[in-house]
């Protein structure tokens, strides 16, 4: 028989929330981050080292994935778990994000959008019906309703008027996934900065009923600041008793901001995209390997962290082999990047479960002001 | 106390040897392959993954470290091991090779090479005393003589002169390298495809004396019959109680019938610079696996292989990968090859040590001319 999906929560602290998301391929420990597996590869990594890193769940792109190889031929070879070697949960976007930046000529209407491949130029159209049918051929263990996410800025009516869109779609998101025991629906809540928008989209998510929500049409561009006055109520507005992801996001201090108002699931690039340009996170906040200062330094990136790129290899080195463009560069410093990246969650999970999450706050913060360690 | 570096002949079969290298690193199983780790990492792996295929040794470039990161460098952050994170024995090469192949303009002497930098220009000196202190910087194993690698063709007076220059040279490097226990230094014989001259050669490295021999001046594009030719008697000239290393060498094929004529040691960046292009050696031949036909092909690269990239994934996954140029593509074919060649030399000292290697080379020729198998 299939587990149910389920979400229980342990404890909270403040608005933050820690607890666990139960599905037939495993359980996710909240708040989670959720590395982006794009194109059935999480980039730079074997998939047995992004679960080493802590990663309970992976993200998977719809749209890529539609692209190339193909959902129909995802579902042929045994679905993207099996294709990609990844027998934990797999959560995929609807696909509509990506085509609104990516993909070449595209056409919106109530139906859905028809839009040209930016790998061949071929014709493709997304609505909500044939999203939700890629997600299931992909296999996907949560899968996200087609929403249109609202550019910002978007004035007012703009906002209304396409939050209102996606509130249609999202009816249509559910009726078209059905009846999937094991396999949850999120919903996405619209309405941009605009707080009774925000409230409308949550009561007719609500309406609708999803096993999750998401915060939609956040990280595009807003700031932080503005990001966490939506978060300041957003997520408040929806289902206590259901997990509440937001996507893109982010930062660790993006990160850290969420989760303290109420947030339980993360996705983004960041840790493996910067990794593969010279970029490591780390306690004390962005180390760039590629600057000359690293060249004779025969340090650890962090010598706190039990990653294999700290705990075996130099700055010296690290800087070595991105100057040199070799593929260890990204794959160690991308393992490092989700390494912090995990680990920032694990803490987070400890303090709230013990009621410490203010004083985590302020630890994180103020070693990350501290900065890198002094050159040699 | 050191280890003293020795060798140890275990068995024969007709000309093909199998034996035990000892040096105070480990042990290194002869006939051995050893990957090339160019700019201190073999291409696409973590070193752990490298010894996981069987690799007893790695082989580093002199040429590329003395340019980048620096000799002196490496040495101050603790030499070749350390920086890379591999503790086992490091042979490196002269340097000679690849200053006459990369750098851009050179003058050659009787001292030695004046040569630009590939990378940025600068002008550099190798002669047979900088080679020594560079491979004794980098803390190598086993180090190779300074030599002039004499192209093919070559006419028989200008290879002459060209070995003899390179006999002084050997034994310019032998002083300078002076008395190192538990590093070895390894004579490397010259005289292209001229029998006379590769007894001299042979002959004037004896007197000398070294812990190993190599043969030079092949795999410089003679052709396999040419090349077999030459081994047919050039590694009978050196002594039988030292390994015998082929430079540069090979293919699988070239592999095997090198070893039938009495080689222990070789190296090659043919299956890490395939598994870049999607080139994957399997006992079945050179499966091509951008190649439609694997679009849906469920199946792994080779059902008996016991790599990540044949246990965990298809043909349909690894095919899909390399046409997104994802990482992981470059990651799992590298390691399949690497692999590969690993069994194959460990196949070969199984059979050496029974008496068997006849049956062995026929078996694996009979089953590379079956070709891959068919498409779905």
């Amino acid at each position: 028989m299939t587990r149910p999906f389920s979400f229980t929560l342990a404890a909270t602290d403040g608005r933050a929330r820690t607890g666990t998301i139960s599905t037939s391929r495993g359980d996710i420990r909240t708040p989670a981050f959720m590395p982006v597996g794009t194109a059935a590869t999480v980039k730079a990594m074997l998939p047995g080292s992004v679960r080493e890193t802590g990663a309970d769940i992976l993200l998977g792109n719809t749209y890529h994935l539609m692209l190339r190889p193909g959902a129909e031929r995802i579902d042929r070879l045994g679905g993207l778990h099996k294709f990609m070697n990844w027998d934990r949960p797999i959560l995929t976007d609807s696909g509509g994000f990506q085509v609104m930046s990516l993909s070449g000529l595209r056409k919106m209407s109530e139906a859905g959008v028809t839009f040209k491949s930016h790998i061949d130029g071929s014709l493709h159209e997304l609505t909500p019906e044939r999203s939700m049918e890629i997600q299931r051929l992909l296999g996907s263990d949560i899968v996200m309703c087609f929403d249109e996410c609202t550019p910002y800025p978007a004035e007012e009516a703009v906002s209304q008027r396409s939050m209102e869109m996606s509130m249609r779609w999202a009816a249509r998101s559910r009726d078209a996934f059905g009846d999937r025991p094991g396999h949850a629906l999120f919903g996405i809540q619209q309405g941009s900065v605009f707080r009774d928008q925000r409230a409308q989209s949550a009561e007719a998510l609500r309406e609708i009923g999803f096993d999750g929500y998401a915060v939609g049409g956040l990280a595009v561009g807003e700031g932080q600041e503005a990001m966490f006055g939506v978060l300041d109520y957003a997520p408040e507005m929806l289902p206590q008793d259901r997990p509440r992801y937001l996507m893109g996001v982010g930062k660790p201090d993006d990160i850290v901001g969420a989760v303290a108002r109420g947030i339980d699931m993360m996705d983004c690039v960041l840790p493996s995209r910067s990794g593969r340009t010279g970029q490591a996170f780390t306690r004390h906040g962005v180390v760039n390997i590629k600057n000359a200062r690293h060249q004779d330094d025969p340090r650890p990136l962090d010598a706190e962290c039990s990653c294999p790129a700290c705990t075996s290899y130099s700055r010296a080195y690290l800087h070595h082999v991105f100057r040199a463009q070799e593929m260890i560069s990204g794959m160690l410093l991308t393992w490092h990047n989700l390494h912090y990246f995990q680990e920032l969650m694990q803490t987070m999970r400890d303090a709230i479960a013990k009621g410490e999450f203010e004083a985590f706050e302020r630890a994180f913060h103020a070693q990350r002001a501290e900065g890198d360690i002094e050159p040699l």
